[in-house]
């Protein structure tokens, strides 16, 4: 059998137009809702890796738009064969950075954004790549409307304790905290495909949700 | 050797009348800067067991008045010798119960509250028993300057858990939080002797500053 190159690998995510936005993302900026064609609320999830999660809320949640971002091209074409597979009309995806959030994004235009085992950069000088600091959380703010979420799961204590610290003193109120998932009255969860490995190995996964009061 | 009763204790206890409030403390309630004879902040420690937490803070430092309140008398005794032994004077001991806070001190009284390892009251139905509900945070909150802290220390999960939900959810921003005591930057650790047992079991302990925003 012969190996499926790279190379191929970006060849198909570009043939998926209808699905994948790539170039001149700015643009789509409070034109999200008119790319969908309805007025539901917008979901994304940032870091998407190959889909597992946000295509199951797709198909279980035909009336609320999804949008998933992830940064490599490889990993994000599984997500979108996920969507293709499943004939989803209620989901983009965004083959960009999340630095960007706030130019592919209105003010107000998002109402949740799921965060989901983001690399966890454990040195204190890369504080500020962590997808919790401040300067995400504020990226975060402004594209969200005034009742909008972040719904955050991590495998990682330390950057769980550093995302609960973080997340309460820049002015949102943290709820639905679990700080161990499995044992916990949270309903209805959803795994990633990190949280399904992570959790055949026994270890405990951290959960939160926030909401701006400021 | 004879044992000491129950009710040896109990004499000894209100021997110590220099340290030891029991009566009528709502007298006390707006005259404790008066009573400490200087305008130190005064923090306390409610359910403070045998001391090892309270008398060590006062004695390292004398710049700030300590009330421990402890409902038991046998254990509270454990406490005031402490004091005694030490010739505290920065310190008092409320046999009392931290339902009345609010009767004891007056509005804005108190610069910081200590909670160590209080009963978790597992089950659902105890939740407003908890030194965390809400019912209790109210009563903290008035109690407490414009620039109070509660500090909250404990070995279990799950009231660790429903603490920082309650907290969030009612107004005060959290700081400082800890999921693993011992790995965290935290310096200057005053254990106490429930925190001493836990930690030789090798247990994990939790931790957080709660400052109010409302
Ligand atoms: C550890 S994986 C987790 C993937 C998936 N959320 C899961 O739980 O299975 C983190 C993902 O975030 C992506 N990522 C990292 N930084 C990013 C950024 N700045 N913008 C978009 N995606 C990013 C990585 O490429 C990777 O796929
Ligand atoms: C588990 S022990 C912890 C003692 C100490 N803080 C320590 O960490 O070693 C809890 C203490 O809280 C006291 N307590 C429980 N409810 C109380 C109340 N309503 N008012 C005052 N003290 C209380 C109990 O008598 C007990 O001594």
């Amino acid at each position: 059998m012969r190996r499926r190159k790279k190379k191929g690998a970006d060849l198909k995510l570009l043939s998926y137009t209808d699905y994948v936005f790539r170039d001149n993302i700015e643009a789509m900026s409070g034109k999200w809702h008119e790319k969908f064609k309805n007025d539901n609320p917008i979901y994304i999830e940032v870091g998407t890796g190959k889909g597992q999660f946000i295509t199951t809320l797709a198909k279980n949640n035909p009336n609320i738009n999804f949008i998933a971002m992830e940064i490599k091209e490889e990993v994000l074409l599984h997500a979108v064969r996920k969507a293709v597979e499943n004939n989803l009309t209620n989901i983009f995806f965004i083959w960009g950075d999340v630095q960007k959030l706030t130019d592919y994004f209105a003010e107000g235009e998002l109402s949740r954004i799921y965060i989901n085992f983001c690399d966890p950069w454990p040195k204190n000088r890369w504080a500020k790549r962590r997808l919790t600091h401040s300067g995400f959380l504020e990226r975060y703010r402004k594209c969200l409307d005034s009742n909008g979420e972040i719904h955050f799961k991590t495998d990682n204590e330390k950057l769980f304790e550093f995302s609960l610290n973080e997340i309460s003193q820049n002015g949102w109120m943290l709820k639905n905290i679990s700080l161990n998932l499995a044992e916990s009255d949270f309903e209805g969860n959803v795994t990633t495909e990190y949280e399904d490995k992570f959790m055949s190995m026994g270890m405990k996964i951290y959960r939160l949700e926030a909401k701006s009061i400021r």
